[in-house]
């Protein structure tokens, strides 16, 4: 509750994983308070509460968008709302700088989410961010590896128990160093099976979540009560599930030849008592009432093949897949990691058991493989969910069958929907860029999708012109063109953003005539004043005053115009302009006439007129065409083979 | 001799680690070649015959020539040459395929060297590609998943030692599990000192093997003798240094509590007997006269740090420090990656001995450590050396002792020079596109580097005409512009390939006078005509021979003409228009003019004219300020601090 009322209360946008967010972030769409210094706040407090609450939500999805809260307002130079700057950061003050520190926030998350640094950087590159470049990985690696150093450096620190939980674990969280390394050509069957079975329940899980996170999203719409009401059943509900369930578990006869103590009261342990008599224990209590941590450790631990029942398993994993599904949309911070681990760890070992003794393998290697595939088929994701595993359990022996697993859960889920990241995103309505053209884009040239009135500048405009059109239209950019007497005939002179005008008005630094000034305009302006602004409040049109001999003034907007801006030719393919504009991670493209009869732009491409909304919107013939693209695509494939 | 020989008459392209090429394919230089099916077998043969003459050369670098050749063939459906093409292979005609599958073979040559499926993918991905795409992320992933499988699958079959040196590795190569694992805040200072003189090193290597390299152009460009001659002197050399330089170590008494032979008379073993007596060992013949493998797991095992003298390894390092660097540009197939691997385990060792009873860490971490700070030196991989290095010995605890060294000394040798692969790609003269700009480049525009009278075709135009510009130019694209009475003023079309013009020259569907044809194209061509070629021999303008009739006729290149060519305009910063032409990976982009009253198009700019000799010779003044920029920089940085 109490991560559900500051999250409803004081910091909405703390609420879910915040991967969705960060990925948006990074793919250019700003979405409202995501990096608040509040949001940072209410994020680390409610992802405490939530997981300490017992409710099936994970940690790692929170902690990256912690870590890319932290890298935001460290590249903003602190809050301004708080008064808390810093000068000397002010340098950062730029959209690449500002993007690489999220990227590496979000590597640094993942980092200290599962200590694996190496999976950390690879998280962020193949998931989280759109764009990469080989500094920024090597920078990436740099944050992952001072997380690495500070981990270990704390383990060290805590190791004589003083850290609560922290110190008991070691670098490596899911230790099986050394276990289960054999196996053979005839253990491929089973590992196949468990892919694809991996593949088609995550796909189910994202199909379940959509549907799930559309009814929540109706509930949530009809107030803050009702968040919280939601929140607040689906605890209880979870409550009721954790406790009711090990009930109907029956006792198992402790085992003779183990180290621990059986039955085991108290925090950790494989051995849990609940309702049973003195030398037995539960061992769907054992799975229910651990941390997710024990609980992972324990199904991934080797040689206990023997130690659950398969009716446990089977009542854990039915549990443990609905409680993720149904735990993920509440208002509170949640992440979604962890839940699939432990759900494919519980599917591994039913899978394992399942098969008997037609394998030779050890249940806690199917553990491990069912939480690759349950990954793979839900995130998508190989290497880094490959190297994550990895550092998680330390053992490189099984990589050939983790990488296979991935690899088959992947494909086969590829064939149902897409990866839960961009499903989410989708669903928040992020109107985010895909790397790819869609085939009915080749269909289409730019002017194709032009819409709208263009609205341009001269260079040297009337103040009260650009007031009003700033006050009408929430362009972003506008482009400046120099009309006779200033130059021959109309000239594109470049591209001037709304946010500089802004600056421009506000400084009310105007000329009284429509003539070319010889101010030197750097004496006027600092850089700083036209740097990036933080994700706090913005400045709006409607906050400055002028008055009506002001607006009468002219100014000259030749030396805060950007004049290299990139243009394609209106006869341009839609999908070749996509690829510009993906690649080079543009906000806007200036659409330039074919003919040198007419003006010199005709139109201004963004991020919306990409969006297939936009396009099939104006043109709803192509909707068709669009699967009659697949099918041929499809028809052809088969011909092939 | 044998590799000598093959490599100088057979295939000179299959010379050196063949990395450098792959690099420079990949960012869109296609050398002559490279990539041809006498290349790939030279290469292999050639390899083996290098590996196992004792030159101290690598098979890393020929492995990922070997995985990029085998690609490539693939891609290209054959080898036409060889008369064994395969059909359903050609819908990987075309560049980003080709370039895909490339990629895929050089991560799969790195995995296969070095058991390191996650490795080689990450390999590809920072050193060899120059662009990437989440597709391609797992595209890669899928090849070495295959690799480590199959690899496993043959290990498992060779168990029984009917493979030769194969079947007893395993899958981890230099495996250190649990030993060492402990380290504390303590030891920081020897690692971070490590990794310093690491970096020190690692340039030097750089700077020794360029002015090695140099010198040995020089030599190999008088003849084919002089080359097989070089290769003999260092072979003769290395071979003398290898069975010369024992005799300098004093004989050991062996260890009392060894479970292996000792002395071992045989191919491995830690204690060679050489010229000692019966229960004596030469510490330096035991390095010298293993396998580059065995040496360096060796030199990697824990406990042995009585087993070598001092002066043993100091002389080691410095002659496998020379012998790497002498033995590179010979005229054979020849890796870096493992003499690197080699001499900085020997160093590593080196600088525990030497720091002694100062720290507590054992003398096989300080090799691997030491590995990793003459990689991070030479090479200034991090995230690729550091999973490399942890899949070689399957110990992930010292995982941030890695990182921080491979950051140090990254960091030490930035400082001083070039990675060795940037440094090898110039030294051979290709022109690979850097992804960022120069500082001076922000202070010219598209227009300062257009240079020569610009070629453009009538979008009907005289076969006369053309024939006379293929032969007089080596230009790949030409703009294609519509005249009166086509259309009302001059304007821009599209551009249109040399490739393409010779498909309709050699097809000679012309027409008579100069209309509009109404020829439906796709009847008289298949696309398959116009599919990228492979990497053999190419069609040519001499080849295709035209009756003088023929010749006054015109062709319509309307059909053929590429009408979404990406523009810039001239004003453009020469910085901006780079990312475009990186960023989207282009080989021609048409510059247009600023006003409309100019030609449509005036001017193309190729890869040539952004290439930093090309702009400083037509700018000479830059040169001056391309420095003083850089300490204008410096010193900005130095008023901060």
């Amino acid at each position: 509750m109490l991560a559900a009322v500051l999250t409803v209360y004081v910091a909405p946008a703390a609420a879910g994983s915040g991967i969705p967010e960060v990925k948006a972030y990074l793919n250019g769409v700003d979405a409202p308070n995501i990096f608040s210094l509040r949001t940072l706040i209410v994020k680390v407090v409610g992802c405490i509460a939530a997981a300490s609450s017992s409710l099936h939500v994970g940690k790692a999805g929170p902690l990256v968008h912690t870590g890319a809260c932290i890298a935001s307002i460290l590249g903003q130079g602190g809050s301004r709302k708080y008064n808390m700057t810093c000068k000397w950061l002010r340098y950062f003050k730029n959209d690449r700088d500002r993007r690489d520190l999220v990227t590496c926030g979000s590597a640094a998350g993942i980092a200290a989410a599962f200590r694996a640094p190496v999976g950390g950087v690879l998280f962020a590159l193949e998931t989280v961010s759109s764009w990469w470049r080989s500094a920024l990985l090597w920078r990436a690696f740099f944050t992952t590896a001072i997380v690495a150093v500070v981990l270990r450096a704390l383990i060290d620190f805590c190791k004589s128990g003083k850290c609560g939980l922290f110190g008991t674990g070691g670098l490596i969280m899911f230790d099986v160093t050394a276990d289960y390394v054999s196996y053979h050509l005839v253990d491929l069957p089973p590992v196949v099976t468990l892919g694809v079975f991996g593949g088609i329940l995550g796909s189910l899980y994202n199909f379940l979540l959509d549907k799930v996170l559309r009814l929540y999203n109706f509930i949530n719409e009809k107030g803050k009560t009702y968040k919280l009401l939601l929140a607040a059943t689906v605890t209880v509900c979870t409550s009721c599930c954790l406790f009711g369930l090990p009930w109907i578990a029956s006792c198992k006869p402790c085992p003779t030849d183990t180290q621990e103590a059986c039955p085991s009261i108290g925090r950790s342990g494989n051995f849990k008592k609940f309702q049973c008599a003195m030398s037995e224990y539960n061992d769907l209590a054992s799975l229910f009432f651990n941390t997710n941590d024990d609980t992972i450790r324990n199904l991934y631990s080797a040689g206990t093949d023997d130690e659950f029942q398969i009716s446990s398993i089977l009542v854990f994993f039915v549990a443990s897949y609905f409680l993720g599904i149904f735990s993920y949309g509440l208002a509170l911070p949640s992440g979604l990691f962890v839940p699939v681990i432990l759900t494919g760890a519980a599917y591994g070992r039913l899978v394992g058991m399942l098969i008997g003794s037609e394998s030779t393998l050890d249940h806690g290697l199917f553990a491990v493989l069912g939480s690759a595939a349950l990954l793979g088929g839900s995130m998508r994701m190989t290497v880094s969910v490959c190297v994550i595993i990895l550092e998680l359990t330390n053992n490189l022996l099984m990589l050939p069958l983790v990488m296979l697993v991935l690899l088959i859960s992947k494909v086969v889920a590829d064939a149902f929907n897409a990866n839960v990241y961009d499903l989410l995103v989708r669903l928040k309505g992020f109107p985010h860029l895909e790397g790819y053209a869609e085939p009915y884009m080749r269909q289409l040239s730019v002017s194709d999708v032009v819409t709208g009135p263009l609205l341009t500048f001269n260079g040297i405009e009337k103040v009260g012109h650009i007031v009003h059109v700033l006050k009408t239209t929430g362009h972003n950019g506008f482009p400046v063109v120099d009309e006779p007497p200033f130059s021959g005939s109309p000239t594109l002179y470049g591209l001037i953003l709304r946010y500089h005008l802004l600056v421009l008005l506000r400084k009310k630094d105007f000329i009284r005539s429509c003539t070319a000034s010889n101010l030197n305009a750097s004496k006027h302006f600092s850089h700083d004043e036209f740097a990036k602004r933080g994700s706090g409040k913005h400045d709006c049109i409607e906050d400055i005053e002028l008055c009506a001999e002001e607006l009468e003034m002219f100014v000259d907007l030749h030396p805060f115009t950007n004049t290299s801006p990139y243009t394609v030719l209106e006869t341009m393919s839609l999908a070749k302009a996509l690829i510009l504009f993906r690649e080079v991670g543009l906000r806007h493209v200036l659409v330039l006439p074919k003919s040198s009869e007419r003006a010199p732009v005709v139109g201004i491409l963004t991020r919306h007129d990409f969006m297939p909304e936009h396009i099939l919107g104006l043109h709803p013939s192509l909707f068709k065409s669009r699967w009659k693209k697949v099918r041929l695509g499809k028809l052809k494939v088969a011909n092939i083979c």
